[in-house]
């Protein structure tokens, strides 16, 4: 069996489904009720109905096959459950309980060795050739298709072609969030906890194949064989960018990682050389991740060729920052050809700074604008192109005409602006639809940048290889 | 004449007010039609109305008093009417109008000095006592009072406690921007420009005096008299925290910084020395501006005794990043005492993590959730708390109650969520309107905590010396 029948199943069951709506077992209802096309069944002995459901008292009752389960159900009986599971010819499931492999490591409690519980578990799972995401997740979405997870706001993801994976549900969270927040959208996320028979080696695998996926974020702490990972890591990154946030700097976090999803956080400094070795992009923060994967999803079809960034501002002083960050990142401002410079000098009054980075202020002509976009796109000289807007989007950099020179000369396009959020995220989107990413400050926008052209001169050092 | 003047005037006039909805002329009228309670003037030779308002073809045809002129005509005709106010008896001016020392400093324009203009501009307003904010600024804004400034989008700010005071209209633009997406109120925004005769230090002793301004937020090129504005930061951060972001790390952006608002960058460390020296906190991003800004109006009533912090989480993987940063920021986890470690013993079960970091995954009880933030917040060990939140705030954090824990423990209580904000800004807004900030991810709200630990020792060590 294929993780394709887990993440598109026909039919799927929560098993320990709840009507107590503070409840995991009910927000996983919720979850499918609002928002999968195909049959939904829930389990629960004691209950009749939840959110318009019949419940079964058990998956044996249930008259249709059932591709997915999800498993809500207390430590003590997921193994029974997942019996019953194999039994009725269950392909996948999702097992949200925790208590098994991360509860031993923290030695939580003495009565239950959670380390033989999850033993059993695979063991249960590789007999009936079963994939379970889990245990210890939050679940996954498969945006546009299935919510298997108890985070109904999930349902407000918009489509689009990043995968998220984390070994935290948390931080599948917060990179979620930060999608919904700024409109972007994305494939698929997914938590996967304590990797009882799924591990990143497979995840990865699948999302190399994944037609939605262009892009693949991670989350790590810290796994048992990192040398599966990075093998499968090189060989997705030849194909598609990948981009790990392994956190584990301090020593502080080994015990705190190792009681989290059992595994310990191990040397930060070695997941990170081994990682570049292997083509994927490091970062240090979600938003970092979040930012590096929006860049490398919005333009893999315009990796720059050389480091050769120009700058154009509405401001001044953020033009500055630009410079600063772009520079420190190890970019080099591009020197214009003599033929740009003396189109500059015949576009812009003498109040402008027509060198690179360019100084638009005063400049409130949109026809204008893009002529200096277009001259700059067209030098070159220039590898990328970076700018600052002080203004909503429509003013002098309208969303159309931008995509249009992004599009026409095939460089990357990078737009900075804080304008208030609500007031400008129509045109955000559209931006970023047409490739141009859009970042809220000036230092998030330069960082990218250099990300972007980091992965760009290891794609050619591969090549070359 | 005294800057409050020119923050607080009765009567204002627009010169160079324009009919033109593409023209800063007209969107300066509009700021002030929108939202000043006093009376508007606008002069314009060969125009009869804008936006509703009689224009005047001088100021001096103005019948009643001016107190404040805002000036946007071209540079070449900007000393008249800065003469012509004079003769009025206005009182301050905001010159937005650019082409000064800027521009001679570039030496953009050969037909025109810049400098000389700013010299002879300088001793007129010298001799009439006038108060200029600028020239080359986007102006200012006094919150609930007036937005002197090109862009009407001020209006929608909050008032609060926060006062931001840039060298670039652009940086502020981005610092204001921010606290509207987050719903975070300000005092006042002020864009310095070229500083004719109004420099950082007058501002800072200003701001000293200001009642409704608790913390200060400044934004840095290069200034010609630094040891001045180094003596007034020392004397006014003995007051009131105040953070500098500093730009300018690279030799890039000398020339830059000096075309646009005709002053040298300068030796960053040596900037950054006399900041730390002066008690002033040192950020190196806008997000980090005005994150620390935010924790250090927030919680100056509630300063950190120590560095041993506790954190608390919803998940584990968020607890571990928070560990992380929190410990390369040179904070300690705070060792629970023997009282604490058995009063969460009983309340939690043992797939809890009971010790710091405290893992609350699977806790779905409200009650139980304050009964552990109250518990960690009694403990003598502890000196802040850090707590990352799934969920919607209301879920297992109410607002009102995790207020009350802040106040009633008089210790620092940051809160860390993601969660989509559009779903939980009324919550965000309570929660920091009672003195608990709340940041977008757990490495922000774990760096801005790092802040607010090294303020509460500059102070001690300031206190002690």
């Amino acid at each position: 069996m294929d993780l394709d029948e887990v993440f598109n199943p026909s039919s799927v069951v929560v098993v320990g489904a709840s009507s107590d709506e503070r409840k995991m077992g009910y927000q996983c209802v919720k979850s499918l009720v609002e928002a999968f096309d195909g049959e939904i069944y829930v389990v629960n002995p004691r209950v009749r109905r939840i959110l318009g459901i019949d419940a079964y008292k058990s998956v044996k009752q249930i008259p249709g096959s059932v591709d997915l389960a999800i498993i809500v159900v207390p430590s003590s009986v997921v193994l029974p459950v997942v019996q019953e599971c194999a039994e009725k010819g269950v392909k996948g499931a999702v097992i949200i309980t925790g208590g098994f492999k991360e509860a031993s490591a923290a030695e939580r409690d003495a009565s239950m060795d959670g380390e033989l519980l999850q033993e059993r578990l695979a063991a249960l799972a590789e007999d009936a050739g079963m994939k379970i995401i889990g245990p210890n997740t939050f679940g996954f979405v498969n945006v546009g298709v299935i919510n298997a997870s108890f985070s109904p706001v999930f349902n407000g993801l918009r489509k689009g072609r990043i995968a998220m994976v984390g070994q935290s549900g948390g931080v599948c969270h917060i990179f979620a969030y930060m999608a919904m927040n700024e409109g972007i959208g994305l494939s698929k996320v997914v938590g996967l906890g304590n990797r009882c028979n799924v591990e990143f080696c497979d995840i990865l695998e699948y999302l190399e194949e994944d037609d939605e996926t262009d892009t693949i974020a991670m989350h790590i702490e810290g796994i048992d064989e990192p040398r599966k990972l990075m093998d499968a890591a090189r060989r997705v990154a030849k194909r598609k960018p990948v981009v790990a946030y392994k956190v584990g700097r301090t020593r502080a976090v080994e015990r705190a990682a190792l009681s989290h999803t059992g595994s310990m956080a191990g040397e930060y400094k070695l997941y990170d050389a081994a990682f570049r070795q292997s083509g994927v992009v490091t970062v240090n923060s979600c938003e970092e991740l979040f930012d590096a994967a929006k860049i490398l999803s919005l333009c893999q079809d315009c990796l720059p060729k050389g480091r050769r960034v120009a700058i154009i501002s509405t401001q001044a002083g953020p033009g500055i920052i630009l410079t600063d960050e772009c520079v420190s990142g190890g970019l080099q401002l591009a020197r214009f050809s003599e033929e740009t410079e003396k189109k500059l000098k015949r576009l812009l009054p003498p109040l402008t700074i027509r060198e690179n980075p360019v100084d638009m202020a005063f400049i409130r002509d949109a026809a204008l604008w893009l002529e200096v976009v277009r001259t700059v796109s067209a030098d070159d000289g220039v590898d990328a192109l970076i700018i600052f807007n002080l203004y909503h989007p429509s003013f002098l950099l309208p969303p159309e005409e931008i995509v249009d020179a992004r599009r026409s000369y095939g460089k990357p396009l990078i737009m900075c602006t804080s304008f208030p959020h609500e007031l400008m995220l129509k045109e955000k989107i559209k931006l970023e639809e047409g490739g141009v990413p859009v970042y809220g400050t000036p230092e998030r926008g330069a960082k990218a940048l250099v990300t972007l052209m980091r992965y760009a001169e290891m794609k050619r050092r591969t090549k070359g290889g």
